[in-house]
């Protein structure tokens, strides 16, 4: 049944009355109380403190009745602290390392209440580190709970952040003052960041990642979340933590695959943003990879490539995120290897890794690119021959045509008609394209099959 | 075991280190990129467009470490409309209401997609107004599903919101364009909103509140939440919905204690910062009571008491909340008739509802700003009168010397040491108080007991 034309009439009236009065106000604090003045309006009382708001209030009145339009900002603030020993009990960074203002750090240091402090780590972090962190803990006299958890993507449920919160309640925490402590993958982060967050609406959190993923990524951001209904991450939310603490000797004890799945995200970075940082892991990619990210002789120097190659991942990771923490503009580099690789993961399922996946998908957005005639072969080459340098795969039989143009239809539905396609434009550069053709996509699926295809076969045949 | 001067030296430096070299940088996008440039750099590529972020990177460099300070503002905008007859099936309100860009709403209301919609109703307002809401969405060809269920304070659980998103997820909904609607009370909303901001990590959803006090409180900021193991909303967020749609007609079905539980929630805003809305409970309240807010006739005039008590008791939340969306400022006037009430409402559960509470709060503060100077015996008689007037009860045998001043512990506690009590300093305006003390808290008792007891204890004789 078609709807008449009067009710349409109709409808556009009731929503946007006509001639409806509209004015704009600001709001300004005087004492205790917030008041509305008109834009360019003048307070009088000027004798008292005046605070002015960021948020603005709109008032719209017609026949039907009155519309407010609300704007309301807020800020988050948060830090990011690279540090070494953060478990050796004179490094008070992971006691006070969240503090911001100089004047309560001093108080926290100095005080004679007892320090609490609830802590959730994954169960082979406990396993490798746990008695160190009981030590720091002890030496430090704070009274604390570790709960040890297997956070795996099969546990990562809403189940298990409401069994962390139970706890939590049951040890009890000053929720202004004792951040809970999550130690672990980025799965252990993102359940923790999720239970701090719903806790009385906001309990501050701290993030210390032990796998490289984590580290360059789940930590650096606002994002958290659970998985629900076998869907990755489908329950969440970006509430940041108060600080993340990073220390690379964790991620002396991950597996070699762990570590080019958390250098296929770096890699990402580097493509969208930052020729240094691609140089470095095409020349140092190996060595890193061999030495697991841990510096010379445990001794930090400037020429160091693993601290550079982290610092300079976290930088531009920073850089895209900060003015998009809510992930509300919808044109972002970072989604570069997230395009195709979601329905890929999905569907080979467990056999990809998340990077491995991303990789793969920025394998074959090379190709589109060079396509579209953004990058030279030589570029091309590079990227792929960096990629294979980084033990991440450059082909998936399951990543056809068909995979391929599913995967962009739902990425059209989710960002509002359009594709949002970031691609490189050279080596460290990148823009965001909607205009890349069926044509173009299938000139790169051929091309890429008969250069990387053919590649991975001989690896094989190799190994 | 003591900790070591050293230890405590060396924490300081880990933390603070010497001579660190810190350089603030702000977020510029040139194309698809954001870029960091020192404050007051220049930007050289004056040719393409350069969006300026309000998110700031500090960067400060030590031996030990990089710490980066993070500081992302966000910005939340959403709409809070009034009219009439919303389930009026020419109304669009309900389904287009909240659309912001008039572009948007144009095309939204001449798009060939069929719409659809999610609607989550508590189950006795299905009972009154079910019908009425099917067959609107029936009229403008809307494919919807209507969830309805029994939403109480006993079923306001994780649970409830995920066996709701498990609904919404077998419906499907573009998250982009078919927002939630919930439709009910207080608990209805926020269970809805809860589920609504935690689904894809942030769903749009709509609010349509039925009763008094969701109409004039839920309905207007950005909390949401549920309870969890006995705490009330212990688990929850600050999402604001995308909009807010109010329809005073619903509320002439619910009975008048909960008429008056809503107004003592319109004191509160009267009390702390609008004397003409005290004006209107002093002279209207019976009327509103006794006519449930609704207009005379069906017909909505300008002097209408229940028009200009609603809009004020919105106005004035609105102006509270806005500038402190996420609450991170403590000082707080919508927080008067909350510092005791927590305790008293848990104490005597359920024979108290959350307006009666609040309201016994508010009589013992007026007592107090009276001992304190800030209101006249006038004054004072006059809220009093007042509140009586409105049928909330003035005074409750369990809010004793002791729960007092236990509520204000917790107060303390969760405040930052400072008790930041609100109290009015007349009738109509208020400011915020840390100095109140113990003495002039038991001499308010005492005050309050020997006039508000006896007047209670009269009033149940005559009744
Ligand atoms: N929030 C975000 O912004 C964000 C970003 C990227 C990824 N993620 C999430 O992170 C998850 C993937 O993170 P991950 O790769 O760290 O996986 P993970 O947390 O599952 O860790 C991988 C494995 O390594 C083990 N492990 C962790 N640290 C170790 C150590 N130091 N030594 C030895 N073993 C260790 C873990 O027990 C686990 O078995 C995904 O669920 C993804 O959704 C979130
Ligand atoms: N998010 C916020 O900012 C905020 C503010 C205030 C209160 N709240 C929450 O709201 C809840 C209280 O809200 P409430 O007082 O609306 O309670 P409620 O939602 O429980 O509703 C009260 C009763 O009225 C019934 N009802 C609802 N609409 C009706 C109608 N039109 N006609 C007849 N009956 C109707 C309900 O079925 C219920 O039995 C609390 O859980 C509180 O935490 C939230
Ligand atoms: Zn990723
Ligand atoms: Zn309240």
């Amino acid at each position: 049944m078609p709807v008449s034309e009067e009710i349409l009439a109709k409808k556009t009236t009731a929503v946007m009355p006509e001639n409806p009065r509209q004015t704009d106000f600001q709001l300004v604090r005087v004492k205790s109380t917030w008041c509305r003045i008109k834009k360019g309006e003048a307070i009088c009382n000027s004798e008292d403190k005046i605070t002015t708001s960021q948020a603005k209030i709109g008032k719209s009145v017609s026949d039907i009745g009155i519309s407010w339009t609300i704007e309301a900002p807020i800020s988050f603030c948060y830090k990011v602290v690279e540090t070494c020993s953060l478990l050796d009990p004179a490094n008070s960074t992971l006691l006070f390392g969240h503090i911001i203002d100089p004047q309560q750090l001093e108080m926290a240091i100095n005080s004679e209440r007892e320090q609490r402090r609830f802590i959730v780590m994954d169960q082979i972090v406990d396993e490798y580190y746990g008695s160190k962190v009981r030590k720091y803990f002890e030496a430090n006299n704070v009274h604390y709970k570790i709960l040890s958890l297997p956070t795996t993507e099969e546990t990562k449920s809403m189940d298990l952040v409401l069994s962390i919160l139970q706890e939590v309640h049951n040890f009890g925490i000053d929720r202004r003052k004792e951040p809970i402590i999550a130690i672990g993958g980025g799965v252990c982060l993102d359940i923790v960041g999720l239970a701090a967050s719903l806790y009385r609406r906001r309990t501050p959190y701290i993030r210390v990642p032990t796998t490289l993923l984590a580290y360059v990524d789940a930590s650096v951001g606002a994002k958290n979340g659970v998985n629900f209904l076998q869907c990755k991450n489908k329950l969440g939310g970006y509430t940041p933590p108060v600080a993340t603490f990073l220390d690379r000797s964790f991620i002396q004890t991950i597996p070699r695959r762990h570590i080019s799945n958390g250098l296929g995200e770096i890699l990402k970075m580097a493509l969208m943003k930052h020729k240094g940082l691609f140089d470095l892991l095409k020349s140092r990619g190996k060595y890193m990879l061999d030495t697991k990210f841990q510096s010379h002789n445990g001794l930090v120097n400037r020429g160091d490539a693993a601290l550079k190659t982290t610092r300079l991942a976290i930088e531009t990771m920073l850089e895209e995120l900060a003015p998009n923490l809510w992930e509300d503009d919808l044109d972002r580099l970072v989604d570069f290897g997230h395009l195709i690789s979601p329905e890929l993961e999905m569907k080979v399922l467990p056999s990809l890794m998340h990077g491995e996946a991303v990789n793969i998908d920025m394998a074959f957005m090379t190709y589109v690119a060079y396509e579209r005639g953004l990058l030279t072969t030589e570029e091309k080459a590079d990227i792929i021959q960096c990629m294979k340098g980084l033990e991440l795969p450059v082909w998936h039989d399951d990543c056809n045509v068909h995979l391929i143009k599913r995967a962009l239809v739902e990425r059209l539905k989710h960002c509002g008609g359009q594709m949002r396609m970031p691609l490189p434009t050279g080596l460290g550069t990148a823009e965001i394209f909607n205009d890349i053709s069926e044509d173009t996509l299938e000139r790169a699926y051929k091309l890429w099959a008969s250069e990387c295809k053919a590649a991975m076969e001989e690896d094989f045949l190799i190994h």
